[in-house]
């Protein structure tokens, strides 16, 4: 950890002009390999470090403590490469795993639709199996993260609408097999992309089915624990990152003839980040372990999800406020952390799903239909 | 108020390129002013309108619903009018506020610097007297919001820092005398500067004193009020614009087979906006309405502050939250409303100020110092 | 509006050892007819004074700021008295409503059963047509406001279970008919009873029956706006009675040899309760001018609701913290506040019931069912 | 642990009447001592069973999921017994611990003065050395949970007010020795009494002092980290009830057709409790981690009180609101807990005192004077 957190320093300087201007240092990608991002989570096996969950969720608190692009980047290589580890074949691995594990690839994951965001049942994209054994791929994905950077990703898609969500596979593609990427400028991590994706007709073999035939969304539910145990990581770096210029800034900056530091209200609102952001803590951590003692934990990740998410706003709010109109400037830590806090409570399930999902499990009921 | 309504909704097709490049279309000033802008705070003696304080804040609101940048410009440009209305000679309405009123001249007021934030008290800009009766203005300005835009300003500077706030005295500046600005990139309201201003021995004649020498905090305090009015009533219309863009997604969004309005958690997030906003309305136009019955509502300005400034926070995440990963992107409305929000809880004195305002007039104590 | 204070001033020293007793002095009713509660809401025909809803509504502020338990019997006299007066034949208002005006009689008004709480639809109170035109009430009510103070009370119950909510009834049932009362002792408002009631075969004659038969649900639903902003008016008086009390107290308390008032976190509890109880009051009253102004105000008086009774729990629970220890004690005044309070999200709709009601008309598509 | 769970289960039944009629069953402190309580705390040298922080704190987390009156008392008998370890004499262990771990003594602790609450510099009990060594205590104590119950009890007092907080000693004082107790009849925790303790020249031989002179107030501190510990854990178990109890009734009960479990907006109430208890459970029991490493883990305990507090307090109102009506009936377990988790905020250290006590730790710098 303390390797990961010196690197993240080192590149820390980077990220005011990348982050200005929308653009990632793609130079940094061996190193945060190296340190242990994207490869912890893969088994030694498969040539990464069979890291525990426990660990893994560390190292993301350190990024998303450093910069939300470089977390949400670690984030997105590790579920393509946990989804290659788990259900791809030897030749698989070979063209995708070991090159994405040696810096030399980089891959997405596409899932959500237009009209299809946290109802995933509603998936449209058709994968059409042709004489030959390949499948034509036609749709469109939306809010699919650095499409626009990667060089191949996976796609969710359906070999016939009428099986339903058992219908549901997944597939390699690679850049070379003619889908489109539509950039999409958004207000939090500027430097990772967020794509359209258009597959208007692309052919891929039979080679590049990953898992089995209408087990995609299966095999993408065995990867979104940990998608939401790394983003409550996260998510508590960020929290982390609040509180530390929060600190900082009210021991420096005096109004009134003391330090801002000194004023009842202004203790208010780096205490309420400093206690929550040790509660999130607490609640990734513990998931975690629950993962590593071998439980599946849906409910306690969703917790973390949630509680995690919820507080990197919180933080990051309150951090702008103790900041004043400082805060408000480009280029201010507050103002970057602002930013990227507010997508926390979107992606890998809304707030509003965890708290159904969380509900399903603690009452036996659904109340989303 | 049906006029100014019109008027915006004929200039919103602009807002989007606008807010992203960060330009200002400058040529919708003087139809801003036709419909009441500015104009409406004025006595018609001076060339107002002489509205009341009720029917200017109904017009902020529409300017907050529509677009920040157009609020926070009629507010700077209402500020500016005020205080040279008030305390301006014949000579200096003629050459500043009558062309302004007209839409001929811009102009800013500067009373922030780096190191006085909410501390008014610590303002170190110097005004030397020199022989010919003539000032001599050295230091910095900070956060000043349109200088880059307008050709003229008023600055507060002391005559003599050992008299305390008793020698700070408001100064007419134009361009031409030499100051110059600094646009610094920020987060809200884009389309506005917010600039640092130097005052590197900017000299300029008697006749650019604004009131009396030593009485620029107290000219500044008489228009206070009607700043934190003003901001109340843009953060109600931002909350509206919140409210309206939210309904219209969830009415036309679907997921798992209905809207999105059917869904219970969305349901609860529309409907605390549509709460907040109503009881902010109530806020700001109670307070105006005390304004025009004479009272000085000092107490009741700052709670419309307070309350309104933190319900536009509220109302915009939320909004973002309805919309999900849509409400992220660049140029969709809760974006925009999103960033614009996280301006009010500052300027016009923080939160943090408002409560220790407040709480000094209800229990007689002060809890600042 | 100074009577009625004047009134419950008077009262105000009752209050400790009754609240304490869980007794009602019921010798104070006729001062509160007589400064115009409960006669107020009614038209002058049916000799009442006929003051418009905002005049009631502030009325009903004065006796939440003085004691929970007169503003809850007030709010049951008045709407026994006005559904008597709307729906009632001139025999049953010189039997029943001319009495209860004059002080001589009480009732309660009876909808809730055990298994029927918010759903009202599913009432199984049956009203049994006999040979004679009498009808036999069986079932049993439960949560009845002042049922066992009463002498008479308004009952719903079904004439046919099979018409569902059109067969459901309004009847008058008379003590001497012979139905059970049985207190529940109870948390908050302690000096009113909330009693179950048994009807076990009760036979009351045709000339009972109060309104059209099958239209019992809709002439409820008529006072139902009414007792929203009412209820709403009295959490804001329970407010205000909490910010008096924290005021008091922050002035005369010293902790670190200063007032508490000195200090800046007591200064937001208690700033926190004085803004949200001006905002609580705005929203009551300006749904009561709508009210008075000829509308619906459906929309209002169920966000007033929201939001007063939210704001009642707020301000006690806050009033608790200024006060520490002291606030905890039984016949301290925030002690009162707290229990009274807890009620105010519960009854004439829970806050989760206004949101889903505000909702379904803001969106137009319900989310109950 | 889990002879603990079955002890307090064993008893519960005893708690409905025992809360109403605010006793509390003497015979079953035999019983929480043999599983446990209190004794745990205590080194095996002094007769204790020497558990660690954790094991004590997951004790304390099931009496407050048991009944509040409970837990109370064992923290206190835990406090006075953690007191007499620390610094009691071999005869004071003699006189005073050893039957109080028997469960044939019982005893209080008093530092708080009716006007000295957070503020314990500001103690003015006197204690008068007399010629022959022994003290004479004179003052007035407030709010002291169990005097009328206890047969012993140690009180800080001062024996040169000149010195101040450098003078404050403790002294163990018997019932015998004359001290006069009054109970206060208060909201929460009803079956522990909360005492004024009146010393009107109580004498006591210098046998009776504890531990140094002058070093009561440090003596104190000593086990104020514990205490705040035990309240957390407390706390937690109060919150985990909640959740048991809102689980329970929203799968019984039915409204509109289904379950109340099958409603959004009820599911969140339940999954809000969850989370919130289970971050609690992670701070507290971390801090009690902390503390068994040998740290100090001053700030982390002060934030797991602000947090399970706030927690208990939060879902306690929840939980009530997901019964609606039948959680205000005396006697209904949301009555009590809401009741109970009111005071948690309050002793111990206010939330406001644990701010200010995280905040100066965190920027180093005191806000309180």
């Amino acid at each position: 950890m303390q390797r990961a957190r010196a690197y993240l320093d080192s590149v820390a300087p980077l990220i005011p002009d990348a982050d200005r201007d929308r653009t990632f240092p793609m130079e940094i990608v061996p190193g945060l390999l190296d340190v242990g991002f994207v490869r912890g989570a893969i088994p030694v096996a498969d040539g990464g470090l069979g890291l525990s969950h426990l660990d893994s969720a560390l190292l993301m608190e350190e990024a998303g403590r450093c910069w939300g692009s470089i977390r949400t980047t670690a984030n997105i290589l590790t579920l393509v490469a946990e989804l290659l580890s788990m259900a791809g074949t030897d030749e698989q691995k070979q063209r995708f795993l070991q090159p994405l594990l040696a810096g030399r690839r980089l891959g997405w994951f596409a899932i959500t639709e237009p009209d299809a965001g946290s109802d995933v049942s509603a998936l449209s994209t058709r994968a059409e199996r042709r004489p030959d054994g390949s499948y034509r791929l036609t749709g469109r994905k939306a809010y699919i993260t650095n499409a626009s950077h990667g060089d191949f990703g996976i796609v969710l898609a359906t070999v016939d609408p009428d099986l339903g969500s058992r219908g549901v596979t997944a597939f390699l593609v690679e850049r070379a097999d003619g889908y489109r990427t539509l950039d999409r400028p958004h207000l939090p991590v500027r430097s990772v992309t967020c794509c359209d994706i258009e597959l208007d007709g692309v052919v891929v073999p039979a080679a590049n089915v990953l898992g089995e035939i209408g087990r995609g969304l299966s095999l993408a539910m065995r990867a979104v624990n940990a998608g939401r145990l790394n983003v409550s990581a996260g998510c508590t770096g960020l929290a982390q990152a609040a509180l530390e210029a929060a600190t900082d800034h009210t021991q420096n900056r005096h109004q009134f003839g003391r330090p801002l530091a000194g004023f009842q209200l202004v203790q208010q609102l780096v205490v309420d980040i400093a206690v929550r952001t040790r509660a999130a803590r607490q609640m990734y951590q513990s998931a975690a372990r629950l993962l590593d003692a071998g439980h599946q934990a849906r409910t306690e990740c969703s917790m973390a999800k949630y509680f995690c998410s919820e507080t990197a706003n919180a933080a990051a709010t309150s951090a702008v406020q103790v900041f004043g109109a400082a805060g408000l400037m480009d280029g201010s830590v507050p103002e970057r952390l602002f930013r990227d806090a507010r997508e926390a409570t979107i992606p890998e399930g809304t707030s509003q799903i965890q708290i159904l999902q969380i509900g399903k499990e603690l009452l036996g009921v659904s109340a989303l239909r």
